[in-house]
């Protein structure tokens, strides 16, 4: 049997999906920017992509459309990367607004709430390429960094920019106010134009799966493997995501979804499962909040069938030790997967329990895939007290994913090249 | 070499914490209770209790103290497992209120914004046991929860409710205002005592952290094994934990610690890892926020030393798949863990790529935990595909992990008690 | 001719204005008290008192119905009077709110916003006959206060206090949250029952016309000619009224009746001419801003009709110099009315333009009925520069409207007991 | 004795006030325009106005400043003027808005608060001479309106303008935010120049008092006699002032100084006696509401010292009835000043209390100034009375103050050139 006969039936599942919600045409498509308003109302697509690079997708997948909104989490994922943290949280705070997304929201300390409502995405442009940067250079840093998240060259709909530019009374509203209390020293017309290219740039659910999977695999692009966010940026882009990126239904979205999110006017959505998914949804039309109707029946609709909530409480499964055995008087330790608390605690726990034989023990952490710094602590303190008590220990690391082998107590562990070399 | 000589390096790592925040003494103890006020303020404790029941702890972790706010989750957990989410949802909204945590807060239909506000607290502690229960009878019915919930007996501090009493200005103002309303029937004296008692139930950190984990286990007591909340009032009582739980600073907690929490004005501070972990802290010195100091310090700490946060993008180990083995004509497939739609997606991906050969195919689910509908259905769906492709098929179940064994066309799939009946 | 033949055609200018919007059964009673909501909607009255004491009505002015919030102003000038404004001022601002009636508003401070709120006439009830005061001896006070502005014995509706704090949800809420700021000392329930029992104080629109004359004529009860008020206690309890008597249509009310005002919900509503009339009517059916339906219409016919605007622009007449006439060389200037700074100025001018001659001036000050500090010191200094252009001077001041008789320079100005005395 | 010999005591007075204020340099000149910035802190001024026009001034009364926010009531008089009140209140309402001068305030249906903010007053500015008017056509129609009420051509400080364009981040914020919501329709940055230009407006106290003079004379310009506002219009303009002239202190002004007001940043603050005096003042240094520090500390004293407070229940004296006399049968009663309800219903009272004899009565008008439609319709009833009473009645209206002679009953009213005609 060959293996490509074997057909994947999760695309059927995304399928079945598209065509449970298709009947629904309430809403209406954004009216706001004359050519946004005459956007097809009926596009509907889906993609999902895995951590390991998998893409799935359905429908009307290959329709490019603006990201407009669904640009601010990746903007600020841009502007963390180059400024760090401490001057972006000066500059925009992260508390959720409990307002419309257009609304000009200042914190006491005239910092916009956060970086998902307008006044913040703002803000968070300006950032991006030093604040003195021309708005031409500073939108194609933008498109370039866009373009390597999705893995191909993205493109800004420039005859959409001039449409929403004749309209932008709010956002010249909210960037003159900006200015005003410093928030922003560039030309308020720049600071809008440069905003309004952003939102721009054309994507399709592809394209966002990828590019928000990037995001849930702590910043490494699953297809070109390429790492482009820092772990600690991602994480700090999916917080804000979580706590203020569905507007003022932040907490009803939170109890029902449960998965960090962001919805753009021309009917994209996207969502994040931390560590495992990115996906996205395309269907313009929108309800009173301004997210797409169809999208988010379609992410309830996945988060209750594939189990994606956040707050989900399935014990997660941890097979820290993959086995433990004993040959020859050497007592084998296989270590696996993602180390973290709960795996130290497992192998902490499991060592306790096992009844030590023979006079050497062996770690094997040839199929370990992450190692946190208090797992390492943990592993370690744990080899040391199997050491402490009489036995011989050694390590094998083929991948070097423990950066040293010194104990807390200063002493060495041995290394082996593989559990063969014994 | 004897298991206990093998001591738990966690329990010194939660000292050593203990002792990095033991000099910060900032804060004043809650001065508007004059029991309170009387309190010591330099008790430091922590526990930590993973979902398999294994509590580790330090510090002053026998020190009774009142459960205060933290009360809030569990009765909002007993209120919906009684009364269902619709009538509890129709009562107290879910939205962050962006204010102190006595303020009343009502949003458009005269609802209290969350239950983590005393507002929405109270009207949640009203739903318990009917509005027409007795005071004394909802009580009693609420710390008999929260017993069961901790394992053992827990008893209410009475003195500490009557120095509340006097003093309870704002809860009365609160509770007048909801009847005004027709949130709450009561009468508010009534409504007021009886979410005071709620709030004077006395525990430690130990018992914290139990009550805790059952919230992180789904619902199930990890001690007792007793099954006490269902799995979606769990995540219904976390996701409002993370977006309301720390009052105004929701977004900057659910960005740098990043794990849903409640504080009490008692000095405890309880943080869950859904599916891992349930953490509690005690130190009674408050921040302007009304926080305990030190359990801030504690939570950001181990956010960082044990890689806690919610957002972590650390690509979590999928190992479904154990083995594929093949022997006489016949290719077993082991699976194992919590099969979620991750782990369903690498079954099937597994299944695509590997070579199978033989006649029979045996997939073995005897090491599989728990088993999402949606990873059901994406197991069967891989198996009949296998099936279609010309192979015999069966199935090893013998926890009853599958609750039928039929195929999507209508087909019987065929059982082995264990994979040794081939 | 006999002057009783002479009737007054203003009671039916008044019974006309009634008979004008009687078809207009717009609004409902107020139905948040069980006894009000009981009132019949339809009987309708009007009255008007002139600072001396006339006093016209029509309709059923005979039928008394509660103050309820038109308590307010009244209960505010007794406070103002018996604690000063300093106290009154730190205990209640005197900003609108912009908010409806029973609202809680708090400044900054922590202060209710402005006395005709609840919160606010709560705060000034507790004020009145000191903070330690017992509820009936606080109510006794206000009753006989208000019955000595009413000129008889006013009586209070016992059997609808009793019903009102049954639903005295919001008023309770507001107590204890003045309780939590210290705003007020005493038990909640014991303001609010003192609070109400003011409120439930009843009159009919005669009573309300007299009661509101005796602020329009600067705290003289225009019948029993008693100074009641302080002048400037009558001017401030106007100006809050003005600014804040109308709730969230204060701006409006201004711009088109433009006088200061208050409503209450048993129907009642009265007007303030200030120096001139007081205005009551009486209609129970509320709009949706808690104000008589009728009798707001009636109030802006009022306005309109009879140019009652106090920002009517008609110039008001001045002729403080009745007639300037000569006679065997004796000049005599006759001033006439209340002597204000316009009054002052046009006697400067008059005296200015006209051409004295002989030897003597005589002031005839004996038809001045009021004489402000400015106008007197514009007297006496214009007196005193005839006196410095050559010319005797003298004054006929029988009612003793000037205090002293000194000029600017310390020398003294003659007195004659009449213009015959000369 | 000449006239120019009897100096008025006045400016004296003023001068005093000046000198009493002087040594106060609190606050500091605007520093939000850099022109103004520049300003010399130390000019102080005041100026009166009566409706009569007569002036009286002290200090720095010739020096120049900019209108800034004064123009603001001016403007609205232009445009109420313009296109009567419903298409104003349509775009702005008149409620207080408790903010500062420069905020956002839009109420629920997307108007101003109120035409004393700058978002009112920018919207104000769009109405006069057209949506569709050039910047030029419409700030010279307002230069010239104003010009005509301060009696002089003024000139704009265009120099000061272009500085405050510079920086006019927050009134371009709110143009952009008007244009947003359609309450206006031009370009943002023209609207902002058109308000700018108009604030720009150069004058002394001496203009600004003739010009508060001309609203507190019912629109006759009291130099040049010129009707140049319709009194309804003076009546509206007041009215906002009274209830959102001074920012968030309205109501505190109204009960401490108590008439309508309007500061401006260059240091200017106007007030108005309606019916008696225009008020100005000169002083650059603000306090942090952004008020002239010894503009507002010589209001308080104006206030106290003349008796100006709009509040003050001094019994206006009514002496509608100059004399009543009898002579060779004909009674013969002499109305003076200007007759409203109050002085009506003097006159009927008068004519009750009298014994008529003989068997004429003429009623002289020839010194009434104004005569309401209601005092006209009492005068009429009375007089009817009399005649029903069985009198023959007759009028002397030489000035034709009465614009009929028809009684109720349709009949005629008998009419003389002069008493002398009987």
């Amino acid at each position: 049997m060959c293996a490509n006969k074997l057909t994947m039936p999760i695309p059927e599942y995304l399928s079945e999906i598209l065509e449970s919600v298709r009947a629904n045409t309430a809403g209406e498509v954004a009216n706001y920017i004359p050519e946004l308003k005459k956007a097809d109302p009926n596009p509907l697509a889906i993609a999902i992509c895995t951590v390991d690079g998998r893409i799935y997708s359905a429908g009307d997948d290959e329709v490019e459309f603006t990201m407009q909104s669904i640009s601010k989490p990746f903007a600020y994922a841009l502007a963390l990367q180059e400024c760090g943290a401490d001057q972006v949280f000066d500059t925009v705070a992260v508390e959720p607004s409990g307002e419309a997304f257009n609304e000009l929201s200042l914190d006491g300390s005239n910092r916009p709430m956060n970086p998902m409502i307008n006044a913040g995405a703002i803000a968070i442009n300006q950032l991006i390429n030093g604040s003195d940067s021309s708005v031409e250079d500073r939108v194609e840093k933008i498109r370039k960094y866009f373009s390597e998240l999705a893995g191909r060259e993205l493109m800004i709909d420039r005859r959409l920019t001039e449409s929403e530019l004749v309209g932008a009374d709010r956002n010249l509203s909210i960037a003159h106010m900006l200015r005003n209390y410093g928030v922003i020293d560039d030309d308020a017309h720049d600071a809008v134009l440069s905003y309004t290219l952003q939102c721009a740039i054309k994507i399709t659910v592809r394209d966002l799966a990828v590019m928000t999977a990037t995001l849930a695999a702590g910043g490494v692009q699953p297809i070109t493997g390429k790492k482009l966010i820092d772990t600690k940026v991602c994480r700090l882009t999916l917080s804000v995501m979580a706590s203020a990126g569905m507007y003022n239904e932040a907490g009803q979205w939170l109890s029902t979804v449960g998965i960090p999110a962001k919805s753009g006017v021309a009917g994209g959505l996207i969502g994040i499962l931390p560590g495992q998914l990115g996906i996205s949804t395309f269907s313009p039309r929108l309800n009173a909040q301004g997210n797409s109707v169809r999208g988010v029946e379609i992410f309830k609709t996945l988060s209750d069938d594939m189990g994606l909530h956040l707050m989900s409480t399935e014990p997660v499964a941890v097979h820290a030790v993959r086995t433990i055995t004993e040959k020859d008087g050497v007592t084998t330790i296989r270590l696996q997967g993602a180390m973290n608390f709960s795996a130290g605690e497992n192998f902490l726990h499991e060592i306790q329990q096992h009844q030590f034989e023979g006079e050497m023990v062996v770690l094997d952490l040839s199929r370990v895939i992450t190692l946190h710094p208090m797992a390492m602590r943990m592993i370690k303190e744990g080899l040391k007290r199997i050491r402490d008590a009489g036995f011989k220990v050694a390590i094998v690391d083929p991948d070097n994913v423990l950066p040293n082998f010194t104990f807390s107590d200063g002493t060495l562990c041995a290394q082996l090249a593989s559990e063969r070399d014994l």
